[in-house]
């Protein structure tokens, strides 16, 4: 997802918790984790780490650390106290991502131009922020709404939680050094699940966030679809079976291929799923039985069985085409997520993998719908029927201004927190996006 | 909408007509009247003139007039006849558009480069081919399959036709004589019928191409889908009411637009309309009051109660936002299209006019549905649920491979053939395209 | 040489004929003699192969055609009569190259885009101004410094002549079907003389034109140079010795070239000089002897004994370093032609080879000082000692505009007019242009 | 001078140092000595300060520490031990900066993507590096081409010490808060002398370096040249003269540049020196009299007695045609530099101020030939007659192969050392740089 920010729902049916001091409590708590984990993901990585920008959508370790912490500053601090001294009047324009009732932006591609403020000031900011918020909600003079945009920024940060792992992971992707981010557990192997299909009726469904809990206003209004009967696959596509596609020659068939996206594999010579290490002497066939893969714990041997990640939609749509298959759209996605549960769910961000696994084997047959990867759907990121955007605060400001251009992904990665995502929850990034852990779940 | 070529629908209720006698006696006729239409637009063009490329996504007229001479050369001539010996075996190469499986392509920003083959080479190549294949119909020998590609080519060609008419606009407005493409006859003057709101109060309804009568792939199957309750404008916004959008700073504001949109409107330094000209020394807001438009009949007055045209989707989507609605989706477009008929259509291409009209006041209240301008609908161009290309012949082989990255625009233009359009009719082109006769209907 | 215009030196030692009849005289047959030469360059060629621009650095010959007759136009007669009514105001910015004192351009890489004026508008353009031209000269009023005006204007259009030339074989070669400008003569072959090496002993020379004849204020003041001990090749490096070079690797050696020119050549993939035909199937060593080379003429097998022509600098400056040797500076080279005289002369546009030929051999040994291909030099485009730009008149506005990041090209081509080119004319261009009749002349 | 090696002179009248213990016991102390001023630079700066990289031209502080240490690493450590067992075998790709005899190359624009190697890591690098050349040169075993090498290194290192200072600040120049490398000596306010002319009658003078003491091979071999009489101002222009040209509409005035500088100026909006600040809202005139200037010492109020930098090549000849003068050709500045010694010497590095100084008045009128400022002449950066590159080693591979496209300066900068700089030093940068200290003297 890119940057975006979504407020609560402002229509009759939002969702509004109760301002009671078991609200603070909890809201404490939960502060105060969030934004903790956001500091353990940075532990390890060196001032100079956290600078790196190895291209304009990915930015630095520490452009993240300063930005959510901007967030609260802007849409909290400063609107609950009109005399607000901010921390450093630069840092409104530096952090700033794209919000224009704020003002002017520092220019996105040079994010890692920034050796000041430094990574201990940017932390210094953290936790001057930190405590100011903590106060002001155990104060208890905050009106709910203020209370309601924390929540908001707390899921902003979790979102930011993962940008930082795949961004991290493709700037140390142009260090030929390949460094690993941190020693990760490898889990024992296992053959994956034979795939199933997983059948619906079709008919009418209801798609959408409920209310009785948060979600982003992109997830609203609930509202029916109609679906035609459809099946959709039990777990991910894996690398073995991606292999394949390979082997038969999938990037070098244009039929199998949307125009624009063989355009693209053209350009930039795409062979294989991204952050794949291949010798590139050895004959095409060979040369994906003997790669390597680049992981956020270090290079590794491939594991067939795993989940393929790090492919763009046009590589999805490819692979779904050479097996006469589709992709599900987001709304048969939703259908079979909402009705199978976290029975199945893969790895997320608290597993500490940062990898996605093997699919387990689950008695419904369902595996992998939340977690492991996000699963690029066939549905363009759009308004839901009724959508409302909140044109009057610099927050809402740009509800909607994405949807344009991108598709929907679904479930949530290894990188996702598991709290974070939900069956409604909608994801979205440009069709020849990579660097995220993007992966395949058939349908047809 | 570009180059696209749809295979008729090879399914179980795929059309079909059967080949007799009548057939080809309409068939020849058909063929000999659109292949003539398409000559009548180049008349009147000098050599020069058909050679004009401003920009690779428009292509020269002589370009247009070979490559739907191509086609029927390769698609049905080459077929009929495994002896077939091609008028020049360069063609082939030249005058593909995108057929991989045909083979490699002349790269098409360099279509203007073609001072060879002549314009008079390329009208002998019409003249031969047009003679083969009348020949080919009347000989009775021809298998239907051949007749029903020949079909397909001359729905392909009266795309083209349309093409050919926004492109040399396009062409002749980087001349800055601003030649005249012809002299075109100026509707009097009438007052644009007040907006009103046709409501649907929501529910089940069928989508997409009825069997019986021509389609192309992307308008199929037909299926059902749910609407919520929704209100359609009854004609295309005007450019008074869009001149209101921006002197209400609509081109300033970034707040309306999405984001791409935004970001394109600055590097483009768009501040009005595709054809819009104006005083840039005058004041912001009296400029729009003095300014000209070029049309394919020269240099006009402006005219406030005429449809807006020639914006792109961003526009479009800007200006719905400004005014508190939105764009329709194309279900809804189609739904109304669907059940206010042929009643309220305004110019098309047979009108000669070449230029949106005033709405007519009709009894319905709908207006403009089909004709004056194509509609941008917040839909994106992707395939119906059971959409099935056909990938075994070079033919259908490209059938979805557009479908990413496009919106669906609806009903066709002053520029597009009465009996080429149709309420299941899908156009697309990119979000930023501006050449087209492309304007706005709300919703709400 | 790109588009420019060099005044008539105004310095005291400057060159002006008197104003007499007899110089009237001659200047109205030197006048329609040119002016016929470019009409019939143009012959032959339709209106649609003179509006071709196939890249920015070269013009449409339509375009040619009528900035040549705008140069009298604006330069003679505006200034003769101050009453005088333009042929189309519009002219003044359509064929307007580069002179800001006369008003804005329209865009260089846009040339191509004019159909209008069609070709036999600009036709009657020439027709009316050189009636007007001959008609002011015969008139006996205009002043002697309008006589020299037109003077320039003549050198300027047999620079135009060339470029006609030069821009439509660069024009035709982006055609897959590779069109003959017009079927050229081809000399019965016959072996290069065998090169030897024509020494200078060094010391002090004079360079530059002297005064009592025309020549352009880039080749003034004369000046005296300091000359090593230098050697001088015979003549022209021939295609024969390039293909050695070649063969040996000499497109795959970075220690050859310079940095720019190599990061050049990986970037194009530069494999031959401009217009060698190759088959890419075949090995790299044999591919050279089989290949075909685009002439004026068409297609022709390769002749080893012709002069190497169309490369770069950089390939100029390759080859040199790989046979040990280097270019001539310009004052080498101009001392060597003014001292060898026009017994060595190549073919020049009046023999109507428009190609090349083999070296003759000749009793001192010097071949091909002028004509049959331009020479790079070792010398960047700069003034000499003591130049005056005159820059109080548009016409010489810019006279050293352009004395940047250029290299010096010393004796004219077979496309070059017999009597334009001398010993002290110095023709510029970037060092990677190649489409150029550009060749080399060893020095050591 | 972008990153150049030049090898001693292999030729007769080569430079080649006796292998004494003396020479040993000074070379000893040299190294020592300019390695410890390259440490002393970087000190100050974080670790996130010395892997910025603001352009492809300017590199990080830290590629800069390192690559200097690999060049002694490569051409030293390696040949003196065929068993060298390298400190990081990945170094060699990581900081060879273009010799293709070395190896490939990590792309320059991607300098600023290497957290790892960490700063400490190159600090360790070059204490090893450091260590074991102290330890072979104190050894007397190693020969003295070797002793040679060492000493190309040091100068080597001499101008990567230059480079560090113009890229920090041009690295810094992109962060909003303008950080301060350190704080600097501002000298007390002085006049400028009045600018007085020095005639050279002309005639023959000798260019380039003398035997007998270092020099680059682009500053060999010695020879004669013949100048015209000519005369050179006593000082560099100040920016109050630079004013007076910007408030004449100098940056306004397409007739004052160079074509290409006229693109570039419009391109880029220039409209002062780089490094100017200005109130954009204030009126063009007033704006020059209240700027600012961001230099290494942070932003200070602009001197008009100063010497105007951070010009590039187009603004100097702007400037210089602007005030009817012209700039000198390496010639006449070298000839001039030649006869007035060091008296009038502006600021080194060693002196600490890193800014441009008022010119001091001496006894012979002759100011800042050396120091202060960069000085460009309008001679290319061309070979010498004779000039002999080594094409028999790495470090020789490239010596003449960025004789191209660049423009000569004279004399050195406040940035410079002392001792690196001579009268007969070339140095060289594209025409439109701007980021050295570079600056104007006339001739005429």
């Amino acid at each position: 997802m890119s940057d975006i920010i979504n407020t609560p729902y402002t229509g009759g049916q939002s969702y509004r918790r109760p301002d009671t001091d078991e609200r603070r409590r909890l809201l404490i708590a939960r502060f105060a984790r969030i934004r903790a984990v956001t500091k353990a993901l940075a532990a390890g990585l060196t001032p100079e780490d956290c600078m790196l920008q190895s291209m304009p959508d990915a930015s630095p370790v520490k452009w993240h650390l300063a930005h959510t912490t901007w967030f609260f500053e802007v849409f909290v601090l400063e609107r609950a106290d009109p005399e607000y001294v901010p921390f450093d009047r630069q840092y409104r324009y530096l952090f700033n991502s794209y919000y224009n009732a704020i003002g002017e932006q520092y220019p996105r591609p040079q994010r890692g131009l920034l050796s000041r403020p430094s990574l201990a000031e940017v932390n210094s900011y953290r936790r001057s922020i930190d405590e100011q918020v903590l106060c002001g909600i155990s104060g208890g003079r905050w009106p709910a709404p203020l209370l309601d945009t924390i929540e908001i920024g707390l899921h902003h940060e979790q979102q930011h939680q993962e940008l930082i792992l795949t961004d991290i992971k493709h700037h140390f992707w142009k260090n030929p050094a390949l460094p690993v981010y941190r020693p990760l557990p490898v889990p024992p192997p296992r053959p994956a699940p034979a795939l199933r299909w997983l059948a619906f009726a079709g008919g009418r469904t209801s798609i959408g966030a409920a209310t009785g809990s948060f979600s982003y206003d992109n997830e609203r209004p609930r509202h029916d679809v109609l679906a035609s009967p459809f099946e959709l696959a039990s777990r991910l596509v894996t690398n073995g079976e991606y292999t394949e596609f390979i082997e038969d020659g999938g990037y070098e068939r244009p039929e199998l291929w949307l125009s624009d996206g063989w355009a693209l594999r053209q350009k930039k010579r795409w062979r294989t799923p991204l952050y794949w290490l291949y010798e590139s002497s050895a004959r095409a066939k060979s040369s994906f039985t003997t790669h390597k893969v680049f992981t956020l714990g270090g290079i590794r041997s491939p594991n067939a069985n795993e989940p393929v990640c790090h492919i763009s939609y046009f590589e999805a749509d490819a692979y779904a085409r050479w097996c006469k298959c589709r992709l599900p759209t987001e709304y048969e996605w939703e259908h079979m997520a909402a009705h199978s549960g976290r029975a199945g769910s893969g790895a997320f961000l608290e597993d500490g993998l940062l990898h996605p696994c093997v699919a387990k084997a689950t008695e419904s047959g369902v595996a992998q719908m939340l977690g492991d990867a996000w699963e690029w759907t066939c549905s363009a990121y759009l308004p839901y029927p009724g959508f409302r955007t909140s044109m009057d605060t610099a927050l809402g400001e740009y509800n909607g201004k994405f949807m344009i251009n991108q598709m929907v992904l679904r479930g949530g990665s290894c990188a996702t927190s598991r709290d974070h995502v939900r069956p409604s929850y909608r994801n979205f990034f440009l069709p020849h996006s990579r660097w995220q852990f993007s992966g395949i779940r058939l349908a047809r």
